[in-house]
C-alpha cells in the first residue's frame, strides 16, 4: 500500500471510534435521509476510509465498492428501502448498502467482520432481497418484482412495493442473462429502474464489441448513437459524475416514482480512493476517469472481482499488475495483507501448471485456443501468460454459455479448445454443454475448477459438479489426484484432432483441489504409494477410463476419486495398523463410466466396498457403484449373497447448500475421515 | 387449405416429376451457381411448392422455411459451402439448404422423407455443421469456427475454411446466448457474416423491447438508430427485398470474403406462399410485408416454431388462429393434415387442464403468473387462454433463464409464479435454479413438459430432466400420476404465501406424460386400483412427501415413479397371475426425498424391490433407492441379509441420446415392459 494510505489507516486504526462518527450514527436508511446534505460527502469519506481499512484486515470486493459509495449513498438518500426494493447485480458491490442498513459495524470492528456474508442476504436485513452471488440476472429479479407491484397496484390501488431498483455494473452486463432482462424490461412497463454502474472496468481486456460504442456513449454525455439500452426499447439518463453524490442525488430524484422503465447510466470509478502506485512516472488520481482502455490492460484481472471467489482467489497482488491511474486492483482484495505469503492454492497451482503445458505447444498448434469466461486469475491464468498467448487466450467476458458454445464451433473446425473457469459458474452452459458440446461430440477440454467441496459460500460451491457434468451422455469426466495425472489428461483430452488414442468427444478435467495438493506437498499423507503420479503407458480411452489399483489386499476396498484419494491411502494404513486388514485401494481417475472389470475382480474377496468422493451423493458417483452391484447380482447356492455381493457404502456430501463451512468442517460433517471410515468397517465386521 | 394450393398441390401430386425439375436437377451447391441467373426465382418456386406439399404430408418447420427459400438459394449461390460454413441456428429453417444439398429427393417424394431429420446434422451431410435444435447459438458456434480459420490462416496463410455465415431470426435473437455471441463477434474481428433473418414474427405477441426499434430500422431501409447490432460494434447491411434473390444474391456478394463481422439484415416474410385465410375480408396477399405487428396477434403461436417440437406440437389449426395477411401458420404444421382429429398429446391435455385450474384464480390473486418462455402452445397454454389471462400471463420470448429469475423475483415480492416449458428447453435455466430459485427458497412453481422418455429427436429428449431437477437442493419435484393428482400438486404449490401447509421453496411438477394420459382414457391399465386419483387429505409439506402404498403385499416391491406408475400396476396383475405373489405397488409421488418409514417397512416382508422411472438412471431415483438400503444396511445374526436388506433393482434408461426413436422401442430397449419386470422377478426367486 501507498505511504499516504499507510498513514491515514494508521490514523483510523489509533483513532477509529472518532474518525467514523458519521457512519456510525447510521442505524438505517432514515439515518441516511436526515443528515444534513452537507456532510453527505464527509460520509462518503468516512465510508472509503472503512472501506479500504477493511480491504486490507479482512479483503472483500473492496474495488467495486469503493466505486459505489457515492451511488449507494445517493440511493439510500433517495430511495426508501425497504418499501422501496433495490436489487444488486451479483451483490459483491453491496457492502456500502450493508453499511447503510444497520451492518456499518460489520465493517467497521474486527471482531463482527465475520456478521455478514460477501453478498446480499435476506436473511442479515430486510434491505436485502436475495442472497446472489453470479452475474446478470438482477434486471430479470427486479422485473420480477416490479410485475408483483403492478399487478397488487391494478387490482388493490395500491402496492406495498414502491420504486424497484436493478443496479448492475458494465461487466455483468455481457452475461446473456442481463440481456434478454433488458429485453423484458420495457416491454413490461411500470416503473423500474435500472442503475448502470460503468466503471469501464469488468471485462478483461474490455473484450466485447459493446464497450466501444459503451465508450462513445460516455464521451458524448451519454447523448450518442448506437445506444444499446433504446436499442432495447428503455428511456435513458446519463450520469458522467458517478462519484459525485450530489450529482447522483439529483439524478435519481428526476426517476423516483418514473412510471416506465429507466436506464441511468453512471459512471463511476472503480477503487476510487484508492491510491494506487504511480503509472508511468504519473502520481495516481483518485476520482479521475481515464479516456482510454488500452491503458486498463494492467489491471486486467480485477474484472474477476465480479465473479469470483471471495475466499480463494487474489490477493491484493500489488507486484502482479501495473494499476491504472485512479483505478486500482484494490477489488482485488480477496484475502487481506496479512495472508500474503501463504502457499499457493490449488486453483492458482495447478492453473498455471496446465497453462505451462499448454503455452509450448502454441508454436505448432494454431487452433490450441485457452477459453476463459471471465475469471483467468483465479484459476492461475496469469497476466503475463495471457500476453504471451496472444491469439492462443481469449476472455469472452462472463459469458459461459458463449464459451462453451465457441469452443464447439472451434472444435467443429479442428481447434483445440480449452474452456476453464469455476464449477459453479459452468452451471451457466448447462444447455451448451449437453447440446453444442455432447450431443455434437464437440471435442472440448472442459477445466472444472474448484469442483469439489471446499469453504465456499453458498452460491460458489463446487459440491455439485460431478452431478452436473458426469450424467451428461457422452461426456468424458477425469479426477486426476496428482499434478502429474492432470497434465496426463490434459494432454490426453487435447490430443489433436484424429490422433491415435484420441479422445471421440468432450473431456472434462476436474482440476485437484485442497486434498492433492496438499498431498503433493507432503507425501506422508499417501501411506500406501507415498508419492503420486505413476507414469501412464496407454493414453487410449481405454486405457484413460481403467481405475488403477494402487494396492491388492482383501476385506475392504477402498474407491477414492479424485481429491478424496489421498483419504483412501490413509484410511487404507489406518485399517492396516489397527486392524491388520490389508486393503484394496484404487484411485478411479474418472466418474463417468466403471471399469466393471475392476468391479468384477473384487467380489471374490471383498465384501465390503467403500466409496469417497467430496461432492453431493445424490446424483454423484459412489451411487452408480452401489447400483452397478444391485442390478448385477450374483447367486449362488453354496455361497453366501455378501460373498458375491459386496456391500457398498457412499461417503460423501449431503444434498444442502453450505455457507462458508471450513473444508475440514465439512468432512467432518460427511464422514470424510480416517476415523469416520474406521467406524462404518468395524460396524460392518 | 385454401381453395387454390388445393389445385396446386393437387397440379404438383398428379405430375410430381414435371413439376420440380430445377430441383430435382439440383445434386450439390454447385448446381445452384450453375444455373442460369433467370431460372433462379423458379427454382425458387418450385422450392415452395415443395415445401407446402411436404408440410401437408409430413409436417414441420414450414413457415420459417417459406420465409427463407430466397436467401437460401442466394446463399448457395453466392458461398461455396463446405469450404465456406454456414451454421443455421436452431436449424429449423434448413429444410432448403437439404434440398440443395444432395436432399431433395426427401422432400420429394414420400418414401423418403424420413432419411433427413429436422435438423441440421454433420452425419447426413458435409454441408450441415453441428445438430441442433435450441436457440441462439449459432454466433457463438460461428465465432468459433472463424477463430480456427484466423489462427490458421494467420500460422500457414491459408485455412481449409472460407467465408463462415451464421443464420439466425429475430425470435432467436432474445436468446441471452445470442447476445453473448453478438458481443464477441466484433471483438473477434475477421471474417465473420451474420444473416438476420427477421420475419416480424418470433415472439409472441411481439414480447420484447427490441422489438420495437428493429421495426423503425426497417421502416427506414436500415438507416435509423438505435441500431442493436451497431451497438455491439457490428457493421450493418439491410435488405428490405428478404423474398427477393436477385437481391439478396447482390448483398451476399457483397460481404462475401469481408474482412470482418457484418450483419446482414433480412426482411423476409414468414410463410411466404402459403395462402392463408382472408383477414377482414382481404384477400391473402403473400410477399408482402405489414407494417403493424398489432395484428399479428392472431398467429401468436407460430413463433413456437421456432423453439418447438416438430413431433409433439399443434398441427395445422387453421380454425384456431386467424392469419396475419400472407403471413401463415403454416409454420405450425407439425403434424400433417393426416393427423388432424387424434386425440389430444399429453402436453395439450394436461397442461390445458392446469391452466383450466389457474384461471379463476386470477380475479383474487393478483400476483398469479403464467410464465412461457416462448413455447405455450405446445404446452396447452392456448391462444384463447392467454387472452383471457391479460396480465396474468406473461410470454418472456425465448428466454429460459430470464424467466426463472424473473419468477423469483415475482416470488420474492409475494407473487405466485408458474413457470412451464419444456424439460430440455429448462436446461438453459440450470444455473437460476440453483442460484436465484433454490437458495433463495423462492416459491417458483415449475410445469415441466415433456419430461421422462418419447420419441423426441435428440436436442429435445426429457430423458434427463430427473437428473436436472432432483439433484438440486431444496427443490421440491413431484411426479403426479393423474390428472387429478397434477392438479392437488398445482393447488399445493401455488398454495398463497404464508398459507397453512405452503410449501417452502421451489416446487418443480413434472407434467404427466403418455403413459398416464392412456391409462386415464383406459382405466383398464390401472388393474390395481382401476382409477387414479385418490383425494388427498393432507396437503402440506410432509403430506406431499409421503409416499402413497396402493397394495400392500410382500415378497416383491414396485415402486412406479410417475409415467411408469400404470406399468407398476401392470406388473403387479401377472405377477398376481402368472406366479401368485401379490406385490406392493407403490406411487412415490415425488422424487426428490425418500419416505424413509416407507422404505423401512418394505424391509420385513420384501427381499426384491423393483424402482421404475422413465428417466435415465444415472442420476435418477431408482438409484438413491438402492443407495439407501446400502448405507442403512441392517446386520442381525439370525436372519440372512436379504431378509432384513431388500435387494433392489432398477429400471429406466441408459445414459444416451436418441433421436426419433419411438417411445414403445425405448420402453423395450429399457426393460420397462411387463415381460421384462416378469422375467427379472423370476431370476431373483
Amino acid at each position: 500500500m501507498s505511504d499516504a494510505l499507510g498513514k491515514e489507516l494508521d490514523i483510523v486504526d489509533s483513532n477509529a471510534m472518532n474518525s467514523t462518527p458519521l457512519l456510525r450514527s447510521i442505524t438505517s436508511p432514515a439515518d441516511v435521509k436526515t443528515l444534513p446534505s452537507s456532510q453527505l460527502k464527509e460520509l462518503c469519506r468516512e465510508i472509503r476510509i472503512t472501506l479500504l481499512k477493511y480491504g486490507h484486515e479482512h479483503g472483500g470486493h473492496i474495488g467495486s465498492n469503493l466505486g459505489m459509495v457515492e451511488a449507494t449513498v445517493a440511493l439510500h438518500r433517495v430511495f426508501d428501502s425497504p418499501h422501496d426494493r433495490i436489487v444488486f447485480d451479483v451483490s459483491h458491490q453491496s457492502y456500502v448498502h450493508k453499511m447503510l442498513t444497520g451492518r456499518a459495524l460489520a465493517y467497521l470492528e474486527p471482531e463482527h467482520f465475520n456478521e455478514v456474508t460477501g453478498f446480499t442476504n435476506p436473511d442479515e436485513s430486510e434491505h436485502d432481497q436475495f442472497v446472489l452471488g453470479h452475474t446478470g440476472t438482477s434486471i430479470s429479479l427486479a422485473c420480477g418484482i416490479a410485475k408483483t407491484r403492478n399487478a397488487e397496484t391494478a387490482s388493490n390501488g395500491t402496492s406495498g412495493i414502491g420504486n424497484v431498483v436493478a443496479v448492475i455494473g458494465d461487466g455483468s452486463l455481457s452475461s446473456g442473462v442481463a440481456f434478454e432482462g433488458l429485453n423484458n424490461a420495457a416491454e413490461q412497463g411500470g416503473n423500474l429502474i435500472i442503475i448502470f454502474n460503468d466503471n469501464e472496468m469488468s471485462i478483461a481486456g474490455d473484450f466485447g464489441g459493446m464497450y466501444g460504442p459503451l465508450a462513445k456513449l460516455r464521451a458524448s454525455g451519454g447523448t450518442a448513437q448506437p445506444n444499446i439500452f433504446n436499442a432495447f426499447g428503455l428511456d435513458y439518463r446519463y450520469v458522467e459524475a458517478g462519484n459525485d453524490v450530489d450529482a447522483l442525488i439529483a439524478a435519481f430524484e428526476e426517476v423516483r416514482d418514473i412510471n416506465h422503465p429507466v436506464v441511468v447510466h453512471i459512471h463511476t470509478l472503480k477503487g476510487a480512493g484508492y491510491e494506487g502506485e504511480p503509472v508511468n512516472g504519473n502520481a495516481s488520481r483518485p476520482f479521475q476517469h481515464t479516456s482510454t482502455t488500452d491503458e486498463a490492460e494492467g489491471i486486467v484481472s480485477t474484472n474477476n472481482v465480479l465473479h469470483s471467489e471471495p475466499w480463494h482467489s487474489d490477493h491484493c497482488n500489488l507486484s502482479d499488475h501495473e494499476p491504472h491511474e485512479g483505478q486500482c486492483e484494490a477489488s482485488h482484495w480477496q484475502n487481506p495483507d496479512a495472508s500474503l505469503g501463504r502457499p499457493e492454492d490449488p486453483r492458482k497451482y495447478y492453473g498455471k501448471m496446465a497453462m505451462a503445458a499448454l503455452e509450448p505447444r502454441f508454436a505448432s498448434e494454431p487452433g490450441l485456443v485457452v477459453i476463459s469466461p471471465a475469471t483467468p486469475g483465479s484459476n492461475g491464468i496469469t497476466h503475463e501468460f495471457r500476453e504471451r498467448a496472444g491469439a492462443h487466450y481469449v476472455d469472452t467476458g462472463i459469458t459461459e454459455s458463449h464459451a462453451v458454445a465457441f469452443a464447439a464451433g472451434i472444435a467443429r473446425a479442428g481447434g483445440t479448445p480449452v474452456v476453464a473457469t469455476t464449477a459453479s459458474f459452468f452451471q451457466r452452459a448447462y444447455d451448451q454443454f449437453f447440446q453444442e458440446m455432447s450431443l455434437n461430440r464437440s471435442r472440448v477440454t472442459v477445466l472444472d475448477f474448484l469442483g469439489g467441496l471446499s469453504g465456499s459460500d453458498n452460491t460458489h460451491s463446487g459440491a455439485y459438479d460431478l452431478a452436473m457434468f458426469a450424467n451428461i451422455p457422452q461426456v468424458t469426466m477425469l479426477a486426476p489426484t496428482s499434478g502429474r495425472d492432470f497434465l496426463d489428461d490434459l494432454a490426453w483430452a487435447t490430443l489433436p484432432a484424429g490422433a491415435a488414442g484420441a479422445p471421440d468427444g468432450a473431456v472434462v478435467i476436474r482440476v485437484p483441489g485442497e486434498g492433492i495438493l496438499a498431498a503433493e506437498r507432503d507425501s506422508s499423507l499417501l501411506p500406501i504409494t507415498g508419492k503420486h503420479g505413476t507414469v501412464r503407458s496407454d493414453c487410449t480411452l481405454d486405457g484413460m477410463l481403467a481405475w488403477r489399483v494402487n494396492q491388492q489386499g482383501s476385506q475392504v476396498a477402498l474407491l477414492g476419486l479424485g481429491n478424496t484419494y489421498p483419504l483412501a491411502e490413509r484410511a487404507a494404513a489406518a485399517l492396516a495398523e489397527r486392524h491388520g486388514i490389508t486393503a484394496t485401494v484404487i484411485d478411479p481417475k474418472q466418474c463417468t463410466s466403471l471399469d466393471t472389470e475392476a468391479l468384477e475382480s473384487l467380489r471374490k474377496r471383498h465384501p465390503l466396498i467403500i466409496t469417497l468422493e467430496d461432492g453431493q451423493l445424490e446424483g454423484g458417483w459412489g451411487e452408480k457403484i452401489t447400483a452397478y452391484y444391485a442390478n448385477h447380482w450374483q447367486r449362488s447356492a453354496q455361497d453366501k449373497p455378501t460373498a458375491r455381493n459386496p456391500r457398498v457404502l457412499n461417503f460423501g456430501a449431503t444434498k444442502e447448500f453450505t455457507d462458508r463451512v471450513p473444508l475440514a468442517e465439512l468432512n467432518d460433517r460427511y464422514g470424510l475421515t480416517v476415523n469416520s471410515i474406521m467406524a462404518a468397517v468395524t460396524r460392518c465386521f
